[in-house]
């Protein structure tokens, strides 16, 4: 719980910034902050974030976000933690194709979902020394469950017949985040071609389909 | 061509860092200036790259840098110009298993050498405006040689009746370095698993086996 000291009533010294602070508490304050947060990290990247730009962002002041992250890192990841969806359960619409289309089309959405671009600007500088905690936050909240999903919608395809016994592998399952992780780091900001019909027909069931009759 | 100007010899004033300048002139200058450019890029990534401490690596004065290169963004373009190799020409083994297995190899050496780890370093930092002139270089000099490689190898299977007709596309050539920048990323620097034969028996071919008899 955080709360907001300075007062936005008749005679307070506004902001440099000319923001008027807006007196709330707790969760409203939290969630204003955290969308800040994000919105940073999605247009200027975690090295161009400054607690100073959230606060004005969020209408606060720093102190408030002192008062309760000390360092920029720990604001991003307790806004991660709070803005990361849980994964939801697999598809299931009776067929392989249909859940791995509903699966793919599901990851793409997220990827572009505000929480998805901050966690992909996170990942693009996460391959020096601070960036570890990102990793495994990212690793838990994001990868971990992804690659969970993959796995048991084509264990339930195998179980129909429609996966090769033995076709689902760890470099399986790594196959669609890495493709579109991929598509998207080379269009640089461009229009990305990501049709799941692409991924699915092309790749994903090619590998996984039973060998010929 | 580039010449440094401080002189080494009696009485000339040691840099703060106690660097004694050698004299060198050219592409030796040049290839010390690019080497400690790509080191720098490896270990603190672009963000964290400085004129200065290049220069003191390479065992030179900042002038000299800033003599050819007004930014450190020019200078890295040139050190990676300079250093990336050619593509080489495809394997050829004889049979599609063989050549994919080498190919892969090929790739996880390049992408683990110097230059390979500067270019995903900067790769990492990529998303944001300054980086795009960074992009079009690493597409030119590495990604499309890295897919026409793919594709070669691949066609030459098809001419042989290794590979499904109408099963390489660009989704499909572009499995082999997304899983590979993928499982580095995902490692965050530790031990990367990335075994050439996993990627070619449980991805590839599967892709692109002929369907059955």
């Amino acid at each position: 719980m955080i709360a907001e000291a300075r007062a936005t009533a008749g005679g307070t010294a506004r902001a440099a910034e000319d923001v008027v602070p807006v007196r709330r508490r707790g969760e409203a304050l939290e969630s204003a902050i955290y969308g800040a947060a994000l919105q940073q990290l999605t247009t200027d990247g975690y090295a161009g974030l400054t607690m100073e730009g959230v606060a004005a962002a969020a209408q606060t002041g720093k102190a408030a976000l002192y008062r309760r992250w000390s360092s920029k890192e720990e604001l991003v990841m307790d806004a991660l933690r709070a803005s990361l969806p849980p994964a939801g359960p697999a598809p299931d619409t009776g067929g392989l194709r249909g859940d791995l289309l509903e699966l793919v089309t599901r990851l793409r959405t997220a990827m572009f979902s505000e929480p998805g671009a901050a966690v992909r600007a996170i990942m693009g500088e996460i391959d020096h020394q601070r960036a570890h905690a990102f990793l495994a936050l990212v690793l838990e909240r994001v990868v971990e469950p992804t690659t969970a999903l993959i796995a048991e919608v084509l264990e339930r395809g195998a179980a129909r017949g429609e996966v090769r016994p033995g076709a689902v592998t760890p470099m399986v399952t790594d196959v669609v985040p890495a493709l579109m992780l991929y598509r998207i780091k080379m269009c640089g900001g461009g229009p990305v071609e990501l049709d799941p019909a692409a991924i699915v027909d092309e790749v994903l069931l090619p590998i996984v389909r039973p060998a010929g009759p």
